[in-house]
């Protein structure tokens, strides 16, 4: 029998992209808060979830440098395992309950490529950076502290998408992120059969289960963020109409499950 | 309606990592005939192929240098659809037929990721390299003929994972390739919900129906190639107990369809 | 002794950037002839070297694919060796001849940038990539024919710097590169001695001295340019006025020997 | 006038690799304390540095994760500025004072490159990652406590250089790094004139002369370290008889001159 979770499987199943779940995280990120044009929210939306007018094109765009462990203490292997990532979350309604939806998220890494395709994240390869926190602060290194500035860019098929900066004001409290509205993918896997094509095998409204969520370090202050017109993309379709609260923290969490919503073949 | 046919799918269809079918490719190769330990290569078979004995641990290892387009002039953004890859394809029987199935194959490009997950294809992404040839010639471009050499390489979660060289002795004749088996692969797509994550969605043995095939300048002559033992790998346990037959060519195909064999799941 | 032409220098010499000359080349290429501003041209100059009125602002952009060998056929480990370069060329006069100069050259490998700067070559390192030719063409490889069109692109530091098309028209006649101007470098070498950050180690006009230089299935046509404006970047201050021909061909040379103009120290 | 400390140098000085110093770093880092065969010590060093016959063959291998700044807030373009670095240096003697050499180095990022050769660095590139600390910690993220472990790894060229391993033992006291023996570097620029390549423009040895060198969350324990024999490298000479300790830390510091020791052309 062959082992592995996602590709390839393998008589040992250690050349697999990815170990069976449970997925441990570490990470530090950048969040932006914005509004774009509701239209164009309303317009990445998949059937079976409807526009949250009420947020009136809220939205968030995320820069996470992230670390993977599977079981196997695979954090010991960075060149495989660490990664970075930027997405955009949208506000959105799932049959009247408020959720946000992933319409674009990239990384610089198979393994989180593959984890991502499995949990509905439509996840594309980037170069994505976000200036660091250190302990040892300095002209390069900014401090935890009022006034301090942290970076990001993404730039995906030689084309720069996103550049957003958040500028700290003071220690979150712990309410800040409370009202974290629940995470509804599209899952969707094609079909290459002929006659199949606009049938996918998959096409699922799915939920995120995630658990063990810790916010360390957590810093508020402005946010702002430019989506540059490009070649070939759709996400300055979603340019900031006006940008709001920035957040820089650390993050770690545990994925292993997924609830399906809906089935949207049928 | 949201576009694309591979993710993401958005409002234009323009950020899709792919366009649907047909998919056109060119390409210059590398192809190295060995013979594994027959074991080995019958250990990395799904369940549906049976280990064709006659064959003795025959495979094939290949380096292209690839492009890609749609029906949109794809081939003109070459950041996004130029790509090098590198596979093993081993021979076997389907229903007593001799196929060959893919068991490790990798890409330096999402989109050709994206393609060949797909098709079965189980890539992982990797730095590919090979020789090329220039119509320019000289102690940098060998020229097409007798005692030329081309190498390949390639790496992956920084391990050097393959190395091969092809020596020329003759341009091919027509039949060279004449006697190519189906090639066989395992379409898999995890299901990560807690319940059913050794249920795949998807788990089907599917066969290419590549067409348009042509093939142009290629020699033949003789193969080298090694598969060193490296950490969280087992593309080793393939390792040649002797090689063959070397190819260097272009090839250009089309690729619109894809015939499933079997569903593993029932 | 230590040995080695670049860094490193080691005991065996292996570990080095660079055997010392002679290098040999191999490559494809695209270029784009174009006019600038002529005060923006006559702004990148160094000392030394003076504006060419009648040129009008003239310029090439140049896309490369190159191979790279010395004498022990470095060419086999392409990995290493195989690059792709862009650059750009502004007609000027040197002490009243015509020659052409390099303000910006990038490429993606770091044996290249090392020989580059010691030739005077300015570069830095990018993502280049050109449209490739096949001998088996179709949809997604475009023949050596009228019409045929091959595209560059260009990004550093995350940002799209160039853009390029060439539209194939006919096959070159000998005489279309015939007129080429001699190659004048600035190289230089900053010191960093905190007394002398102004006076650099390093600074002189340099004049490549090429030879066996081979053009092979060279072909002509229109090209097009463009050079974005990008933050932190200066390139786009060339932005063309207009676009005049294209050329895609092979190419093939070696460089043994650099000439030294003037120092621009004294 | 052209500005520009690095390549290129243009009219507004914005393209070039590095600003003018002062140039401001903030780092985690990984150190490894190794001993090597004292031979293979001693036939790294250069012309001017003498064996430390009472090291024994001690050296030491670090992994660095960087982030750079000039006057401009550069940390806030991380694309560009932010980069990995590993290093080998080795004990040895000037004029019998106690120094270390570096033979070995390699980061991700070419401004770093710049700045390394300005300082004798011999940098290549290479792909360096080292497992992170963050201060939200798990299963996928090591805390500062005794028994953690943090992991570098190098690829260059497509090959395995090195790997390395720091159990984490305890808190470093004020100490650990006082007795740090000054850096001295052969700063080495090749001449390409064809009666000139045996004779360097510059071959020096210098001495970093860092400032306001600031060491954060110090920990200390066990390291280990292996370097693979690699095809065309010597780096495997210096592979470790034994290794001592292992170092985690955060640090910063600035760089904004450089000492010459000794012209080794007379």
């Amino acid at each position: 029998m062959l082992k592995g979770f996602n590709y390839p499987l393998t008589p040992k199943g250690k050349s697999t992209l990815n170990p069976a779940p449970p997925w441990y995280y570490s990470s530090d990120f950048l969040n932006v808060e914005f509004w774009a044009e509701p239209a164009a929210v309303a317009a990445v939306l998949p059937q079976g979830l409807d526009a949250d007018r009420s947020a009136n094109g809220h939205a968030n765009a995320c820069f996470y440098d992230w670390q993977f462990s599977g079981n196997d203490e695979e954090y010991l292997d960075p060149a495989r395992y660490q990664y970075r990532e930027f997405f955009i979350l949208v506000d959105a309604l799932y049959q009247g309950k408020p959720v946000v939806y992933c319409p674009y998220i990239f990384v610089d890494n198979d393994a989180a490529l593959a984890r991502g395709w499995t949990q509905g994240y439509p996840k594309r390869l980037a170069q994505v950076f976000q200036t660091r926190y250190y302990a040892a602060t300095g002209k390069a290194g900014p401090a935890l502290a009022a006034g301090s500035k942290f970076a990001g860019s993404i730039t995906s098929g030689g084309q720069r998408l996103a550049e957003a900066v958040v500028t700290l004001k003071e220690p979150a409290t712990d309410s800040s992120r409370s009202a974290q509205r629940p995470l509804v993918n599209l899952l969707h896997y094609p079909c290459l059969a002929a006659d199949q094509q606009d049938k996918p095998a998959i096409h699922e409204l799915v939920e995120n289960v995630p658990r063990d969520v810790k916010l360390e370090q957590a810093w508020v202050g402005e946010g702002s963020l430019t989506l540059p017109a490009c070649k070939g993309e759709e996400l300055s379709d979603l340019a900031p109409v006006r940008c709001g609260k920035g957040i820089r923290a650390s993050m770690a969490y545990v994925v292993d499950d997924l609830k399906t919503l809906k089935d949207l073949r049928k």
